[in-house]
Parts: structure tokens; sequence; C-alpha cells
């Protein structure tokens, strides 16, 4: 469910740099999302998967990198990011029990599309990002199915519904609801127009904490005060950087989630992936030597700006984007709801 | 299969430290271990579980560290482990295909004895390690079941079976068969005697640069001369440490990995996890301030000269006890019935 | 020059939590700082040293961890600190160029008053922080000497002055005047008082970014629009911690930083040490385990936050506290000036 | 002091790599090395330089990674090479007490070629490695001169003397006389000849686990059994990689170490620092975006193994190069006369 409301509906923008046309991570060329929500019963749950491109991408993987601001957290498929700064799975966002499942999805996936991995090439590395919905979501019943997964892959487009859809279903942040949310950012390099993305699954904060554009929204009194949850964030841009690039540029992230109000909690898994489209590397490279383009490092602040403002502007998306919803423990308010009721004006 | 060798039937001793009781990581009092072993058809894989201790790891967690030596693998749980320096669950050892399957049994098992998590406690935090076994298994098939987790949990006792049983049932080393094996030294500290001990996942190195004890075992023109494979490696010790302590310890492991051949190929994602016994963190603890015993740092040497010797001992171990195999892609000689031809004596 | 003004003076408090009796980090009983600032001709550069306790620090060496937010810098220590978890030396602020000459005085320092160092026992690891002041200090002069750093040494005391002083005289921050800042807050563990503080210098930070409480300082039109600076902090508590603790404390300053409107700029190393005086480590300990306490992990929120708020406080003292200067490359104005000018009330 | 001698006097060969035509770092072309040895009185010291080219490196800043294996060490720059993957003055080797003098030298260097520094541009990172020759040297006097800098600059060329010269003058290795030595390993890319290089400051390794081609060395009953050393080692080749691939090849340093008899011993800073003559990064560099050409992943394990078997031999040659050596507290053999008395052939 997207209440269709984005926060610029109540605030004049975040940041100072302009949006991309969606305002939404799909403003990257390529870059597709897909999403399955389960809802019945006591479940609240659901998949969010984050294509960095629709060709084959074991055969021609994106260079990647990732980086743990709190590593309280269950993501699946980091350490080879790492190693080797390169994505070649679509990355999946889901419920913290629901990772295994996740990984089995994208393996057979990987597989189905490339039948020679684990017999005559390497295996497939997995990525899936992860939040506890178990506030609003029976998450111990374990509901996603393997399933599920594909047919988020499947349905897999530049569309991009936000707030209580996909692995946003269940989630809560600051003690409101939260959810799945996106932004971007324009910026121009050598004269050519570039775009920097962000999604975000925002299930994180405490209630007292929340800033908007700086300002508290007061609203002691909140329950569940503890800042229990998790952040996964994907960064995704056109622009040529290598993978040490974008550790840098993923790191910035934490800006974002310290303007509307984080302090990285113990309980929260704060985990960020970051990759660009501009640099594919091929899994049956033949040569020894290949060219990559990478950025002039000295040109890098604007998108060190872009990720803090667009992570920024996608938690709050995520958050207006959701209706309230009730669930296994409780009901979480929806933040355009209590907006509202502060004055805040709004479209919806 | 174990053939009941060890290395020592070859050759004097690896190292200078006197080995424990057993030469196995069970020396570790309360460490437990538990093996599922899957041959049939195509398929050659399966599980080995390795408990720190019998209690609920959930409530009472263990005080570890990882260390990733080559991160081309898929293991998970590391990034808490780094960050919180507690393990949790017990550490299960499977193919690469194998991981989800291993995290949503181990995030069952603990929830069965917790069911707590993830309604009114955090969630929890599967540790599994993983090497392809894809030459001799079917790991297209992703074999494994959950209940194969399951039942090799509740085998879990001190006894150990080593080579190609358990997680080792498929696994390749130096062009041979490969598996799971273990060894331990002994220390005494502050006149008390203590132990340390390594179980490890053999499935890496390539033929040509096997060596024991520092001699090249001359092989020339065995099959697949990549090192594509793997090796994870969990340590064990009753000696009080820290998790930046034991962090150090892990990162000795590569020590005994470069003397019996490896050069850390780009194909081998190798892992290192290590745990003390002697450090329990209370789930549930009440005060806010609690008592640690750890090293006193100017001893730390004779912990890592015992782990770079045990994990060297262990690798050895895992490779004299597997028999041969056939399996998918052909045939993996064994390393006792090599050394034999070689003239290398042996009880067996 | 310290204006005598401080943060509060213009607005009601920073965060949440109460601020200790100094309100900086010489609440934390037992921690010196000690200054010396040059300013003579092109000169406006200087010293200080934080002293995590007047003992011998070499043979009491404090529990400690680093954390690098951007590494666009030329710290020295850190990476002993790491890999120990100890600090056994001063710490020095300082400028760029001032690095050697600061570890050469801190080397003969410790040797004064160690003479078995790199005799009969180790060497010792000086811990050197800086920040480029060449705006308004001829920083190629290297006007550093060792008697400087000796002098801050003997000076060293539980008052502080902030601003313009010490390793802050030449410090910019936000185009504006930058230096040494601090704050505190308070914790009550177990029922006890405890204590964390923060001393800053601060030298980041693009003009149109700064904010005060997250209201944005309107400025626009300002020189120096890059953020070419860098920030160094230092973090101390009573409360006893282990080094991995003290590094999830230490990367909770990053909040502060983003608060005052920081993205991490390209050109700004960013760095943070943090040490608990609660837990000495011996150098001649002669046991071989060792005693220590630590945190109850799942009651560190308030350490997090603390660091934050301390962080956010005490690089506005840094700017409120130093008056206007003229140097090198231009004149750095006030934030008090502006703030008055603004329409902020102030005692001054 | 250089014997003339070097491993292959002694021994056939180390691995299976062919070697470059001088066997030396100097092999990869550009690459010059200077030194500067002062002995008299109690003094056995130095300091050496390594340019990763000739021309202004400051404007023309290499590809480069670090490695910290174990940070028991004092190094510096090591930060900045890590976030921003380059390298921009020579890299000195000196002793631990020296390395405030040999970064304060390397910054008046780069300023007296780069007027600009700290003015109109940026600072500069110096990289100042070391090793502890407390035991030959009277390290507490700091001998070293920024003057034994410069001169050692301007001393650089692309002959090479290794053992008891520069900064390895008062080294020690496994009990005996250490110091300064370098190998280098050619390989094939593209169908074109390529070349990897290591120089190392050996100070590190107890007596007794000294082996050569994995061979122990024996000698029990040396003097000074504790591994307290270090080893400091730089990597160069002319192959075109990225920060990412430089740190992956760094990372394999430590095989060489292991084989030679290291644990990683507590008290040795074992750091490494690797560069690429291919990639050079232009500090005015006007375009946002520049072209880089890396190495096709999959083809890295060549490298793996040259720097693991560059590392090895380098080693063994820093020690057969050294002449036994009087210092402050006692004499250190020379490998070259022990390998005699044990019957190895050398034309020396």
């Amino acid at each position: 469910m997207d209440t269709g409301l984005r926060i610029r509906d109540f605030v004049a923008a975040i940041g100072s740099l302009p949006a991309g046309p969606r305002n939404s991570i799909a403003d990257v060329a390529g870059v597709a999302v897909g999403q399955r929500s389960l809802v019945e019963g006591a479940i609240r749950t659901g998949v969010t998967v984050l294509l960095p491109h629709c060709d084959n991408l074991y055969r021609q993987k994106v260079v990647a990198a990732s980086c743990v601001l709190n590593g309280f957290g269950k993501s699946v498929g980091l350490i080879q990011i790492d190693e080797l700064g390169t994505i070649e799975t679509p990355i999946a966002f889901t419920n913290t029990f629901g990772v295994g499942t996740c990984a089995n999805a994208l393996i057979r996936h990987a597989v189905a599309g490339n039948p020679d991995i684990g017999r005559t090439t390497a295996t497939v590395n997995p990525v899936v990002l992860e939040c506890n919905d178990g506030y609003l979501n029976d998450i111990q019943a374990m509901a996603l199915r393997e399933a599920d997964v594909a047919e988020a892959i499947a349905a897999a487009g530049p569309e991009l519904e936000q707030g209580a859809v996909g692995a946003g279903t269940g989630m809560s942040a600051f003690g409101l609801k939260g959810g799945m949310g996106s932004a971007s950012r324009r910026l121009t390099l050598d004269g050519r127009p570039h775009v920097l993305g962000a999604l975000v699954q925002a299930n994180f904060g405490r209630r007292d904490d929340l800033r908007i554009d700086g300002r508290a929204i007061a609203t002691a009194g909140g329950p569940d005060q503890r800042d229990a949850g998790s952040i996964c964030i994907a960064l995704a841009t056109d622009i040529p950087l290598d993978s040490r690039q974008l550790r840098r540029v993923a790191r910035r992230a934490v800006v974002g989630l310290a303007r509307v109000g984080s302090f990285l909690g113990h309980g929260s898994g704060d985990i960020v992936v970051a990759f660009t489209t501009a640099n594919r590397l091929h899994h049956d490279e033949r040569r020894d030597l290949v060219p990559l383009t990478v950025l002039n490092e000295s040109r890098i602040d604007p998108l060190f700006r872009a990720a803090a403002e667009a992570v920024e502007e996608a938690i709050l998306n995520a958050m207006v984007a959701a209706p309230a919803m009730d669930g296994r423990a409780g009901r979480r308010q929806s933040l355009a709801d209590l907006l509202r009721q502060m004055g805040y004006p709004a479209r919806g």
C-alpha cells in the first residue's frame, strides 16, 4: 500500500540538489524494481528486488561496494562484494527470517539463466538485505516462499510503489509506519547529465528523535521507544566509479540517517550497498586487461552530497507513503496523518 | 567416511606445541560437533555443526570474532560477529548452495529453544560457513534439507569423524580428496592447562602446491590445477579472550594455510571464525556492567603459534582421513594412498 | 583566544542528555588538557595535548579505539590503537605539517619517563591528530617545535580554553573561524554517575551547510565554499568498555558531524579516537590473565546518543569560542558575531 | 654493507615463477631506490627511500593500496592510501623513532617541488614504514636527520644494495642479521611481459622458526627468542590494477612471511604497501571522468603467487646479503655464514 504521498507534498525540498524526473532509484536507466507483499492473518511482510540492469547480471556484473554502518544485522553477500567489487544477482530486501529463502531463490534464478554455475564455472553470490518486521509481522512464521521472490523478479520494472509494499510491508520507523522509499539527485559531469538514486527499507529510529529538514516532529509519548530496527539502503548511479569510490559514496548514507534523527542505535543493522551501471565486468572476459572509467576523485563531493540527500528523502518518502497499519503487536500510525494533524499541507 | 588415519600416522608432528588428548577441537571442554552426510546418486554433500557449548547458546552467547582472509565466499553471520563480538547459534558448515537452508534451520532451532525471539526480544544471527563441492557433488540439486541440519545438531557430541563426512563429504583439496579435519594444541596460562582447537572444511589448493611440514609432495600432472576452492575454519579455545584478541588469533590461521601450500587463491573464500568458551555473555543480563577476563596481551604469542599449527595439522588430517571418492565430474584420490605410494609409513 | 562564549549562550541546549559540570572532556576525572598557541607573523598554529590520565601512560595504558570516518588525513598511531586496543602516550592535536614534530616530542616524553623504551622493552606508539590550518596559517613554515609540545604537556590540567587556542589557533570551520571545542554528557550505570566527553579540532564544513540544532544558518555568499578541512575528535569516558565497544561509540561521532551540516567532504580527514579511563592495562603485568569490566552491550544506546550530542555541541562550542581572525589568506569571521547579527541572544 | 650474496647462491630457486633480470624491485621500470646508512658509535640505522617513479610524484600519483597484517607498528600515511588509493611521495623505510623525521623530510621535499602545497592546493601525505632496530642501534639517540632522507632521495636510482644498508643497517631477523632485501617475478598478460617486485625491511622472526624453501634451519639456542621485530614490505608492479586489486595482491605477502617461518608474532608490526606504475592519476586532472586500465580479476592468481614468492625470496636475500654485525646489545650473525657452516654451497 502506497498513499501516493511523498515528503515533497509536505515540505518544499530536502537538501539543495535537483531531484531526477521520477525522484526515485528508477531514474538510473536500466534499474528495475519488483515487489511482492504478503498480508494475511498475522503476516505483514514481503520482498523487494532491485535489478541493477535487466540483462544477465551474472554474465555482466556491475561494479559495486558495501558499507556496514552498524553490523547488528543479517544481510548476506557483502563479503564478496567487498572482495571483488561486483554484484552479480538482483539485490533482495526482505525480513530478517526471509534471508535464507531469498538467498535460495536468487541462486535458483541465477542457475536457471546460467546452467554452467557450479558445474563448469564458479558459484554465485546472492545479495540479500533485511530488517526485522516483528512488531507488525509474525516473523516466526517465516512466511516468505521462494516463489514470492521469483514473482517479484518477474514483475520488476521502472515503476516503483513506495511505503507499505514489498519488503516494506511490515516495517516500522520512528514508532510510526515505515516501509520502502526512494529518491534521486541529478548531477552533471563533463557536461553530461547523470543521476544517483537511493532505495531504502526504513525500519529504524525512536519516536522522539524524528526530524524533518532539521525540525523535530514533537511526538513524545509514542510507543516503542527503543531503536530496535534497522535500515538497509541501496544506492545506484550511472556515474562511472570503481569499487573504492562507490564505498566512499556508500559511507555518506549515514549523513541522511543522522539528519532524520538516527544515532545508529545498537539494535539497528544499518547496511548500504552501492553500484554503478556504467561499469560492467564480463564473466566471460577474455582479455587479461580491461578498460574502466572512473571519477576524477577531486570531483566526488557532489556525489557525497547526493547520497546524503537522496537517503534522507528516501527515508521520509518511505514513511509518508505508508498508511497506518495494524499488526501482530499493535498499530503503527502513518507519518502522513501525523503531519496533517500538525498542520503540514498536503495534496492527499 | 573417515579412513581413521591422521597426518601423525605419516609424519612425526606438525609444529612444536603439544597436541591435546583428542588432538581435535573437541579437546575444548563443552564443544560438540554433529554431522550429516548425503551420498546418493550425484549427491556428495552434507552439513557439519559446531556447538560452542551445549547449553542454550542464544541465552549464553560466547565471545567471538571472525576474519576474512579472502572474501570470495558466501558465509553468513560474520557482520554481526564483528559488530557485537558474540556467537549465539551453532556454527554450520555446508556447501555453497546449502547456506540458505542452514540459516533457516538455525533460525528455527533458536526459535524452538527461545520462543521470545522476534516477538519480545531480538532476532537471531545464524552463522553458516561454506565451500563449493561442485566437483564431486551436484551442487545445483540443492540437496540439503533443514531436517538434515536439525539431525546434525541433535547428534552433536565430543566425538568427531574427519575426512569425507558431513560438510566435508564432497570437498576437494590440492586436487585430491578434501574434507573436515581437526587438531588442537595445549597451552599453560597462570599455571593452568588450556587448549586451542581448529576445525577446518578443506576444499582449496592446487595439486602442485601441497607441502607437508615444508616438503613438497611432488604430484605434477594432477587434474584441476586452478585453486577454485575455499577453506572455512573455526577456532575454539577455553582461554579467556575478548573479541579483539580472538580476531588477532583468527588472523594467524593464514599461517597454517600458507604452510601447506596455499597462496590464498582468487577463487578461494578463506574465512575464519573464532570463539572462547571462557567468556559467556548472558542475553538477559541485568547488570549494566559485567566482569570479563582477558589475556595479558604480551602473552599472546603461544596462541598465535597454536592457531597456526592447529590449522596446518587440521588441513592435513582432513585430507588423510578422506578416502578416494568418485563424483559428478571425476575422481579425487586420497592423500593417504598417495603418501603410501611415496613410501610414507602408516599404521592403516 | 577564547571568547568565553559557548553555544548554550545562544541556544537552550543541544540534544536531550544532561551535560557534565564543566560541559567539557575534563569532566572525565583524571583527564588533562594542555595547549600552546603560536601567533606571530604569518603563523597561526599550535598544539593541544590530551592526557587520558596524569600517571605514567606508557606503564598504565588506557583501553582505546579509533575510527576513520574519512581517511583523507595524516593522523599517526591509529594502526596500533586498532590492533592492541590501547593508547600509551598523550594524544596530540596539531596542524598537518606538525605531525612529525609532535610524534618526535611524544617519543622523547615517553623515553624520558621510561628509559627502558627501545632498549629492554618495546618502543612507543605516539598518537597525533591533525587538520590543515593553511588558510590562516603559513603551514609551509612548519613552525611547531618539539619544545612547544613539551610545554603543552607540562601545562596540562583540567581547565580547558576553547576556540582559537592550541591546535585550534588557525582552524576554520564552515567558512568561519574554527578551533578546539569540548562538551560532555552525564549517564548513570548500575546506579552510579558516569560521564562521556568530546574534544574536537573543528576545521571542516562549507559555509552554506552550517546548521545549529537543525536550523540552517543562512550565510550564502561566504568565501571558501569547498569543504577542504577536516575534523579530529577525541572521546573520553569513565565507563568501563573494551576496545570493540569504544570503536562502536567512536563511530557515532559521525552523527554529531552530520547534525551540524557535514556530509563528510572528500577533502576532510575525519578521525575519531576514543578511550576509557576505567580500564587500565599495565605494561609490566605479570599475570597471564587479567580482569576487565565491560558494558552490558544492550545498554550501549545512551553512550551512542551521548557521543553524538557531545560531538555536535563541541563543534559549535569550538566555533562560538573563537573570535574572528586575520591570517595568511584572509579573514575568518566569528560565529558568535554572526549569531548576534542574526539576533541570537548572548551574554557576551 | 651488502655481502653481494643472494639466496640463489645457496638454493636453486624460491617458488616456481621466473625472476626478473635484476631479481629486484628495480625490474619495475621507473622505480628507483636511494639509501643512507648511519654507522658510528652506538648508531646502526639509516633510511631507504623507494620512488614509484622519478617524475613529480605529487603531480602524478600512483594507484596504490596498503595492508596491515599485524598492526603493532608505527607506519604513517596508510589511512590516506586506503581512502584515496594513491601514493604521492616517495616511500621511506626507517627505524621506529625516525618516522617523524622522515615525514618532515618528505613534506619538505614535496613542498620544494610543489610550492602550491598547503597554500592553493591540498597538503601532502608522506608514507613512512618502520621497524625497531633497537637491538643493534641506540634507537633513543634518534640519530636520523632530515638531511639524510634528502640525500637518500637525491641518490635514488635503479641499482639497489641489499642487506645491512639504509633502513636495513641495524635490522635483525630470526635472531640473525636482517636488512633490506628485494626480489621480482615475471608475468605475461595479453602477450606482453610484466613484472612484480618486492622490497622488504626484514626485522622479524624467532631463531628456531627460520625455514628456507620449507626446510628448517636448525639453530636452536640462539639469542633473542621473542619475535619482537617487524617487517615492512613494498610491492611494485607495472601491471595495471585498481586500488582494490592492489590490496588483494598486498594481502598475499603474508604467504611469503609464513613460508620463511613467521607466525605474525604479537610484537611484529607487519605492514604492506603496494602500487602500480601503470595507472597514474594527475593532481591537476581537468576531466570529471578518467580512463583506467585494470586486470581481468579472474587472471589475478599469478600475481598472488608472484607476490608470495617475491616476498619470500626478498626476505632471504635481505638476510644473506647482510654480514654479521656488532651493536648496542650484542652481535647478530650472518645467515650466509651460518648456511656455509651447514654445508650450503655459495659463490661468495
